[in-house]
């Protein structure tokens, strides 16, 4: 009766078949260990040139050759239907890290994604601040997929029919090993465009991959030292006077201050913004970012780069915007030249020139009502989704020219990156606020190529504000950013003086943070990142466990469960955040013997330990040989010129060496060579006692270090 | 400093600018009130070619000619880097309905959505089990996007700098009205892919919008008899002998029970599954199946399409399935002829042939670790996204070929469907499973063309059981699906008694539930549906509310929320269930007088009503001059030629009609015009009294009514 249908679908699928066409690869070693080919036809607008990214090619020669990582043969590209299919191959044991900034899941095998820029949603489903198509294995290599699209994931889920490592079909009925999972031999990716980059990262090891990443998109951000201090936004209808207050009482209560950030309000109005200051709140916006100067305290101001119709600007920047607009206000289109000088120069002329020290940019990731639709159209040509997925790139890049021109560094808050924003001086930051959550964001943004900050915005109790406290301090940028619910840092009385403490030893830390930026930029290691980047954390633990009894040792669990709650910090610091209503907690310590970062005590080698740190500690642990300096605590952090005498602190029981990093600390003359390492040595003497040393300043070099004492930690 | 990189962007964007080209599109009108266009080039494979509708012509001719509903000036395409932009108008106070079986909103407008199919995952974003491109809006028209490809529709969120009605931009900083969604004035959809068709279908009213759609789309299915009445879903692991038991339990309690469900034990091996019967558990399927018939019992088979490679036809239909399997079974490709011959020859010959009534067919839809990623490619040509997009349809269509081919009607269970699919006797399930939520699909069932079943799977008390088991008794599909719980509909004996009468209302309904799927094929009205379909709901009550006083009357509110948890079922009954805990509920009665469908009291007319009706009953209303053909409880459906007394049914104060449908409830001879329409008639006498009166039946039609006796409820 039907079968008619028959002969129509045979017509329709004769129509309709659609051509696929495998490539082989073609692979090109652009920088040591970094390996280009193009599957398809790459498009002119990816996500390096959207961001401008440039390799620090000198470091990638240092680090040198290495073989291709992964067998060529068994990468396959397919172009079907003006669309790239990819597929990169996987090893029984393979771990996989990466996809962007995912909140609650480190390990990401086994996970189906769809990268495309977004405020976090409570899920790791690809929808996130930095969505980066970047992701490294556990077996020591990266890769990289450069383009602007959203692009679909699926790490170790798609089975092939011709997959040379079938699974077993297993019968669900009876066997109770069926999984709806089975084994997946690959990570496969759809890139809904007719072509893309694909970059692969040597190793050997992960860090060495992620390494060789950050340095191909231009290494780290360097901050200036300021950037390291702390930073409070204020109400968002403070006046300058309000301001002046506010930082007058840090300075009464003996609270460092580095840079405060003013809210919607400074501007005439918001949401769209005229991107001109209040006259009203802020009469005299010269004169007043001047004297805050003075003070030693820089000014960062909230934008988000939607134009109201009231703008001064408005009516020149319109024909280089968007087809849509957000909120009524205009969204101008930076990749025109018009609409990028325009908007720029706004911040540059009546901002920048002023002394401003640089931006917080939101609502640049989207949460889809806040932004454009991917209908939008765009006067340079780019569509919705290419904008969607560069724009965070964009304000970055351009808002930084504004400094780099002025020879100032800047250090701003931005909601959205992507893959090629690596070097950009911004931390990113989003309205979410799950504590635990924030420490998992912070482990994956060392696979993202950025930084994030669990900012501090409001406690229930005076131990929320505190764990929250001692998390930021330990983190890229040490944010208050507690206006809305007014909390200041000494609101609860309960833990007022362990909260200045923590104030006290992130300032005290400055010398450590700046040393450890300073490998993020000129070496790429992140200096806030993932225990599985660590070497003896993983694999070498796992064949600990097989010798040992599990029922008495927890290990083997303990690295098969993902580590999510506990990261390094900088080259010698394992931080084991604790969150509110936990007594105690597990620290897995990787090999190797560790210390009590507060005491110099020994606590473990290669295990799970337990530890009940009270109130006024977050648990932090030091490698052995570790050294870590410090300066006295101060209010703000060291001017231009200034000397500030150091204390070194050794850890353990081996010796150690230390590179600690020095510049002017505010301009650009590092990228002409303005800078020095210089060597901290501590030697093993008789006794178990230890000696140091350090290097002789270079000549002609910035050199900030006044005296130098020497504490021994662990004697 | 960083100058050249603007140099190198004016480059980029010179070659990468994209061509935007606008269209104008041509309408044609194809059906009555019914306009076809097509925008861009249109793909070959298309919902429409996949699911094989075909308008009920007569039907469509029957609703007559009507205006185009909307400006097409307004209507809005542009091809965009090979993608196809659709806008349509919006007016200020229009509502949108539709896009797909979302479970816990009703009103689209405002929403943003991409349209995939998908297990529904607990947000209403676009991933359901049929996430129809179509949308109904309140001013009486409805638009469909005929493609299979994922849609992002923008449901009046997208704002334009070219709109002709531009929101006003506001200050957050001092604008208390200030919000983050300003007014839109269109429905914004991308559909990634060159063309796509787009139909209009006229009104005047929204529920005619929705039947012309239904009705293009082949209007309803009719399931034989016995679907409507009780269906048992046994254990997986069952045996022949367990599952005549479970029969037999049925009948010696009596509870009626008209077809069982096989769970996956029947097949040898399952997930994947050979299809083949379980020598061991079923070792003579033909005749176990006969005398289940025999008991009037009919037996349902769970499915999935994805085969184990123990099947004895794996190896033939190897090269007719996707480079990709799913838990290692082969994912066959429906288009294409031997795929199709083969997997449907299977279930043809060893399971339809031996009297199998129907099948549910499982995993269908996804929840993407579930299914082939869409970087799949299968032999006819088709992508994984056209395959994920249609595959429920395939499978629907092509097993519906089946039993049309033995001329014997099917009703089953499906997890995937979409546009196209209305006609399929297929009832939509999942494993999701809140009660609430379920009621919300229910009434979003009646915008998408699907049916939809809110089964009862376990209850933790005997309250939750009977409140399920009261709604699901008012519901497309009487299923208890409760075999993994193993619990009985007798298992709670606190509600025992009261479960098995909602079990035998449900039997004496049928000639009502009969006539209203009837009037679903015949005539494209959802036999469940939203209360914004019923006439006098929405705009006439808004009228009602502006000489009330709000205090006192919290109409407004009401009609302003979602109504989400009443629905009308059938011509005459609006049903208002009640969830666990609840020991009163409200109910929005639109304007017309109201009846209490147990007792025939008058309960209200245009107003928000509470009601506290015990345990054993759920609220159910009927409008005035309401008539439902009722029969005696039975323990099966009528078989074919037996002949039912009825009893007819008359409420309220007013005169009434009721088109009684009639044929011989098991065939496809209906499609041949095989079936009448009986009319019933209530007329009004003096003293308040009533007399009924029923047309004789025509000659040489099937005739199964025997003794007509009448109550008139309101007296």
């Amino acid at each position: 009766m039907k079968l008619y249908k028959f002969f129509i679908f045979c017509i329709i699928l004769g129509l309709s078949a659609t051509d696929i066409k495998a490539q082989n690869l073609s692979w090109e070693e652009v920088e040591p260990g970094i390996w280009k080919a193009e599957a398809g036809e790459p498009e002119v607008y990816d996500l390096l040139s959207a961001s401008g990214a440039k390799p620090r090619k000198k470091a990638l020669e240092k680090m040198g050759n290495v073989p291709f990582p992964i067998s060529k043969k068994d990468i396959n590209v397919q172009l079907v239907d003006g669309e790239t299919y990819l597929r990169f191959p996987l090893e029984q044991e393979e771990e996989v890290y990466g996809f962007g900034l995912n909140f609650k899941t480190v390990h990401q095998r086994g996970r189906i994604l769809r990268l495309h820029v977004d405020h976090y949603g409570d899920e790791d489903n690809g929808r996130t601040h930095a969505p980066t198509p970047f992701y490294v294995s556990s077996k020591g290599y990266g890769v990289f997929i450069n383009s602007a699209r959203y692009i679909d994931v699926y790490a170790g889920t798609a089975v092939r029919k011709d997959s040379e490592h079938p699974p077993v079909a297993r019968d669900r009925n009876t066997d109770p090993d069926w999984t709806s999972r089975p084994y997946s031999d690959s990570v496969e990716l759809l890139v809904p465009a007719k072509g893309t980059e694909v970059y692969i990262f040597g190793g050997p090891t992960p860090l060495d991959a992620v390494r060789r990443y950050n340095l191909f998109n231009g290494g780290g951000p360097l901050p200036p030292r300021w950037g390291l201090g702390f930073t409070q936004r204020v109400h968002r209808m403070y006046s300058a006077e309000d301001v002046r207050q506010e930082a007058k009482e840090f300075e009464e209560r003996g609270y460092p201050l580095d840079f405060i950030g003013l809210e919607p309000g400074w501007q005439s109005k918001s949401y769209p913004g005229t991107l001109e200051w209040d006259e009203g709140r802020f009469p005299e916006p010269r004169k007043f970012t001047q004297e805050m100067l003075d003070k030693g305290i820089r000014l960062n101001l909230w934008i988000n780069p939607y134009i109201s119709p009231d703008a001064q600007f408005a009516e020149s920047i319109e024909p280089f915007t968007s087809s849509h607009t957000v909120w009524a206000g205009l969204v101008p289109d930076f990749n025109t030249d018009k609409g990028r000088d325009i908007f720029f120069s706004q911040l540059g002329e009546t901002q920048v020139d002023i002394g401003v020290s640089g931006y917080k940019i939101d609502e640049v990731d989207g949460y889809d009502h806040w932004l454009w639709p991917d209908v939008a159209t765009f006067p340079s040509g780019l569509t919705g989704e290419q904008m969607r997925q560069t724009y965070g790139l964009l304000v970055q890049r351009y808002s930084e020219d504004l400094f780099e021109e002025k020879n100032r560094r800047t250090f701003g808050l931005v909601r959205a990156s992507n893959g090629g924003g690596t070097s950009f001086p911004y931390v990113i930051y989003n309205d979410y606020y799950d504590h635990q959550n924030f420490i998992t964001a912070l482990i994956n943004s060392s696979y993202a190529g950025v930084l994030w900050t669990p900012e501090v915005r409001a406690s229930e109790t005076g131990e929320e504000w505190l764990r929250r406290v001692q998390s930021v301090v330990f983190s890229p940028m040490a944010m208050i950013n507690a206006w809305s619910s007014e909390t200041k840092p000494w609101s609860f009385d309960e833990v007022e003086r362990e909260v200045k403490e923590m104030f006290l030893l992130r300032m005290r830390m400055m010398p450590y943070w700046y040393s450890e930026y300073a490998k993020y930029h000129f070496k790429g290691i992140p200096p806030f990142r993932a225990m599985n980047l660590e070497e003896g954390f993983h694999s070498e633990l796992k064949k600990e466990v097989k010798e040992k009894n599990l029922a008495k040792n927890p290990y083997e669990e303990a690295i098969r469960q993902e580590i999510k709650d506990q990261y390094m910090a900088g080259k010698y610091l394992l931080v084991a955040p604790m969150f509110e209503g936990q007594k105690s907690r597990e620290v897995v310590l990787p090999k190797g013997r560790w210390y009590d970062f507060y005491t110099g005590d020994y606590v473990g080698n290669g295990e799970v330990i337990t530890v009940t740190p009270g109130l006024d500690n977050i648990p932090v642990f030091v490698k052995d040989g570790g050294i870590i300096p410090m300066m006295t605590p101060r209010m703000h952090a060291p001017k231009l010129g200034e000397k500030v005498d150091i204390e070194v602190r050794h850890y353990g029981e081996k010796a150690g060496r230390y590179m600690l990093y020095d510049d002017d600390g505010e301009t650009y003359d590092y990228e002409d060579g303005e800078y020095q390492f210089r060597e901290i040595c501590v030697k093993k003497l008789e006794n178990k006692r230890f000696e140091g040393s350090i290097s002789p300043p270079e000549k002609n070099k910035p050199n900030t270090v006044g005296n130098v004492s020497w504490k021994f930690m662990t004697q």
